[in-house]
């Protein structure tokens, strides 16, 4: 089966990189928030989640940093915390026939919302 | 298969209560953290989450309250948030061969902290 | 804050539309993965998964159908299942300043995947 | 404030122990079901599951081995697969006061059904 030509035939290919990283923008916060997290394990959760979220279709990077600040002022009295949108910064560059886009999560105080928008469009 | 001759003769009626009641507790929060909520959503969401978790072994009944006030309090710019710990209240009552167990989830503001604990347990 | 201006303005109205439904498709496959279901259940499942996926931002409908036939084959000796991406069908309308796109998924038996893709855009 | 007088004294330390466990057990499961994986990010994803599961509450050890043989059998077109219950063996070592409690998660062919039990308890 040709996927390209049956399912993507509507789109650019610039529409189809947005497409791709936008999904697993959203499936990386669904599927991690609320994960136990602390100083300790920080960096492990970090490099599993670059390394999963880069295995979906047409993700070329994943960065994630976990504010460490934010990580210990939380933290309860079991000395750690779930994990939740104010404390992620991502990054996922996804690519399609020549075209890559940058995209970006990071939580705006001002909203009160970890956005998630196209940084750049690289051509 | 006899699984409870099989896999559970080596914990008590009471023992495997509390056992089932708080797989369900676990699962529950870690499920539907992250779920996105608002005040015209939240009735649907308790009424699922409930109905969902009742479905586990040993599981008599689920109650989920979630905080309206804070849902309004921390809803972001978009006019929803992010389901989180500190906004459930949680009742799983669970039973085996006649040991009923009663758990609850709230969220302690001392401890930062969601805690899980055994209310009681009727004999 | 002018959102749209700050951080939108280097995608078209269209590739908006894209974005913003391809963020709540990833969303709500990995938010729900997981969850206990049966045939009792599914339709308040199915409700609550629309009623909160369409509060996520230009996210005009949400229809999520969980296959009847599927749940009853592959329930387990206690007579659910954890939900899965092969029984899920999908479709989501998001729109921006005019432009609709209908995106959807659906598993693909050929590919052994749950395909997310963009039926067509409205203009 | 004195956790365990005023939040656990109506159980013994052998059902906190087991009450413990269980509650990592079903949080793990829920946590993690529906995550990318293949054979390439598989052992980052165990041994970020089980850094992560070790800082919950009366938790000693925590070891999740993913079968490779189902990873590679049931791998899609895209090569990866959404991680789930029949792939998963879980041990979680828990104790309190001196009782340990080791359980386990294993697929069970005849029941369809990833059974948690309590394997022994330590005393």
């Amino acid at each position: 089966m040709d996927i390209d030509k049956k399912y993507f035939k509507n789109i650019s290919n610039r529409e189809r990189a947005i497409f791709e990283g936008a999904i697993t923008m959203g499936a990386l916060f669904h599927q991690f928030i609320g994960t136990p997290v602390n100083l300790k394990s920080v960096h492990s959760l970090e490099k599993s989640i670059k390394t999963a979220m880069e295995l979906q279709p047409c993700i070329d990077e994943v960065e994630v940093k976990i504010n460490r600040k934010l990580l210990e002022e939380s933290k309860s009295e079991f000395n750690y915390v779930s994990l939740s949108g104010d404390m992620m910064n991502i990054k996922v560059i996804s690519s399609y026939n020549g075209k890559k886009a940058v995209l970006m999560m990071e939580y705006i105080e001002e909203l009160k919302y970890p956005l998630m928008y196209v940084k750049n469009i690289e051509e």
